[in-house]
């Protein structure tokens, strides 16, 4: 076997595969919505055998839905933005077309005619819901076999593995992933994606409404892409019961130059090499040049606070989850015994031995963190952070007779602030290290998606991307 | 046939089967759980046939239960107050032992082999999980075949009609409601049980999380019973994601005479029959004379500003409702076309033309309702309405050719507003209208479902109940 090439992403010239910028052409009839599915096939086919970021296909479903769209573009009236866009749903969704089996040998077969209410969305939007991704194990972290498009040897991130390594390697233009630690927006950080993590509640969860720090939220090669997609699903969705729903424009909120940016470390600082430390603190320099102060936890107090209450983030978002998914992995133990992973399995038994009052400690923990945050509003504009730890690491799989390897999908000690305050983040590709992307994530306050991605879009047109290692 | 004789409910006299009262002689050998379950069915084999309270029984795996449990009292290892206790469940939740069909076509033969999570709880706690009770079509409007056990015109009120009729019936100590309007409190009312409303949230939900204002709760003829049931399910599950749990001690709290309460009209007071009106004026002198401050919206600004905010209270709940259903009830449809009854799908297409913006203004009305509650703190402990309007309404079935009846089950107008306010209620059994069961209901603040099991526990060992009609 040939040895591969060294990893080569370079934020400046990727170009990866979007949707926007053809609908002019679906109108005028030199593209189609059915042309436009082809070439996204023959993407899947080229690439498909490597990446591995499709848990099944519907071609025959999705050829049709990419054919109405072609119908509808050409009369003059389609649905939305997005109508023939084909969107790829994580495995973790329901859709009524294709099976829906999570990673997990319990769900083995697992087909419910069904759609996820996002799923349901995009079909009433005119997308064509196209494949389902990948997905580590139940959303958690025993990976699936998919490779990162940049580099086979690492992992893509997860648990949303399948949905950025889809986007990244230009099989489509879009995909939903979900987050409940970092799983949206470690893997797009990977992968050089575009992503949103929406705020708690912003966009209907459909039949996972199981925990309390879950969303949906979609990957993509640009900002306009990705915004359409999230704002066509929470107009037709809502938010999730008891919240509002995402609110903007239906393109892409323009881009905003701030006057102010948090730089947060979290804990996920301590765990970052030096070649992603330097490049971050070149973008910070970069950001200061072209007119925007950054403050952070040492010229600021209530910064500080802010970083104390979430240095635990890891532990407190993970246990809370344990412990909200463990009556429904229970279930799914004593009907399906060894259904599970070991990985699985013992972080069910860890969330049996807590109590009710165990987690009442834990929802507290959680609200001191979102006291701190929402202190904040209107110090400054957003915060800004890196959405990994560096490039994704090399993940050879489980070898037998040694311990499982802790963080397979990599870590996510940079995502689990944001899942513990229920705040949205939109993550750009600005990194480069040793030719792999790395992801800046910018977070605002809960209710502030528009905001965050207007100033994503500005730092991502208006910033030099840095390049390291 | 013979003309049945007149209803004769008197809640001075009735007795209910109760489970506390035998644990004693389950210990000394003198009684067991399995000869207490044997009792249930003969009750059910004697009253089944008009009363029609089941949608299914599993017998086999209820002896077998109580068998382990009648062990464990004579080895003096019980695993809870209620192990032996037989638990019937509605049938909106799912039990690994028995299908789970929902009163609706579109769930016929529906079976997944899991428990919903205080069936489990039960389970952990030694109970013996016991029948699925008949519900209205998925908890709405749409009636089931059960009647109420006080006279075979009347309905049960609904939705949790089963499990309101059984336990008035004798067919079991306690079964498992749910309320998303007022589907536990307006039938408890009408058969003349106890029955808890938990605060929204205390009592993990399981499956059924789709909905923002649904609670599980107890029936029982004994506020002893109510409470166990309650606490020991609480104990186990937790709460609702996001939510503390369901707290206090393992007995039910002493009864507690309270200082001060507000009589609450409602909407409801408007649609209550005379004799009713004068029942509930009877126990408001009752409880003057026992030292019992009453105040009410004439004397109080306060409680007049939240009766001006719950006036809606029918509304806002049905929509807030209809609206976080619309997806799983498309999904429905799609999947079983005509599966869901002519009433259901009326609610489903006037919550398919609302909006995001419409559900957000609804949320906005809820919010407004439950400020001018917690306004309320401290004025006084609880809060005391009627249960229902008056005593369950006559109804013959639905008639070919005519309009659908509006409220077979009953009007919930004295029940939606502390689901609006996600408020704990109990109901206490303090009235016969013409020889029919009409409750009183006692309501508190968010979290203080204790406290306001102390206090109706109070009213209904010390007041004599007001028989009228």
């Amino acid at each position: 076997m040939d040895a591969p090439a060294p990893p080569s992403y370079d934020p400046r010239t990727f170009q990866g595969l979007t949707f926007h910028d053809r609908t002019a052409a679906f109108a005028d009839g030199t593209d189609s919505p059915r042309a436009y599915l082809e070439r996204c096939l023959e993407a899947i086919a080229a690439r498909e055998p490597v990446v591995r970021a499709f848990a099944a296909l519907n071609e025959e479903s999705a050829r049709a839905a990419a054919d109405a769209s072609t119908e509808r573009w050409q009369a003059g009236k389609p649905m939305s933005s997005i109508d023939g866009m084909p969107v790829a749903i994580k495995d973790l969704l329901e859709t009524n077309d294709m099976p829906t089996q999570m990673g997990c040998d319990a769900f083995a077969g697992n087909f419910p005619k069904r759609d996820n209410a996002c799923a349901r969305a995009l079909r009433q939007a005119g997308a064509v819901v196209f494949g389902k991704t990948v997905t580590a194990e139940l959303g958690g972290t025993h990976p699936g076999p998919t490779t990162n498009p940049f580099d086979t040897a690492r992992t893509p991130g997860g648990s949303s593995s399948g949905s950025a390594a889809a986007v990244a390697a230009g099989m489509v233009p879009a995909a939903i992933g979900t987050q409940v630690g970092g799983s949206i927006i470690r893997p797009a950080g990977f992968c050089g994606n575009v992503a949103l993590k929406p705020s708690q509640g912003a966009i209907h969860r459909g039949e996972r409404m199981a925990t309390s720090m879950s969303t949906h939220g979609p990957h993509a090669n640009s900002i306009e892409d990705m915004w359409r997609v999230a704002i066509e699903i929470a107009k037709r969705t809502g938010g999730d019961p008891g919240h509002a729903a995402l609110k903007g424009p239906d393109g892409a909120p323009p881009a905003t130059q701030p006057e102010r940016l948090i730089a947060l470390q979290t804990a996920g600082w301590q765990i970052t090499d030096g070649a992603t430390k330097a490049a971050f603190a070149e973008l910070r320099e970069k950001l200061t040049a072209a007119g925007v102060e950054i403050i952070d936890r040492e010229t600021e107090d209530g910064v500080e606070a802010l970083e104390q209450s979430i240095t635990d983030a890891a532990r407190i978002a993970t246990d809370i989850t344990a412990w909200e998914n463990r009556w429904a992995q229970r279930n799914m133990l004593d009907e399906h015994p060894g259904g599970l992973s070991a990985r699985a399995v013992a972080g069910l038994e860890r969330a049996e031995a807590m109590s009710p009052g165990d987690y009442q400690g834990l929802l507290a923990d959680r609200q001191v963190a979102r006291e701190h945050h929402f202190a904040l509003v209107g110090l400054a504009e957003a915060t800004i952070t890196l959405a990994c730890p560096g490039p994704a690491p090399v993940w050879a799989g489980d070898q037998p007779g040694e311990p499982l390897a802790k963080r397979p999908t990599g870590d996510a000690a940079f995502n689990y602030p944001s899942s513990l305050l229920g705040a949205p983040v939109v993550t750009v590709p600005m990194i480069a290290v040793g030719g792999l992307p790395v992801g800046l994530q910018v977070m605002g306050q809960r209710g502030e998606d528009a905001r965050v991605t207007a100033i994503a879009r500005w730092i991502k047109e208006t910033i030099e991307p840095a390049i390291t290692g």
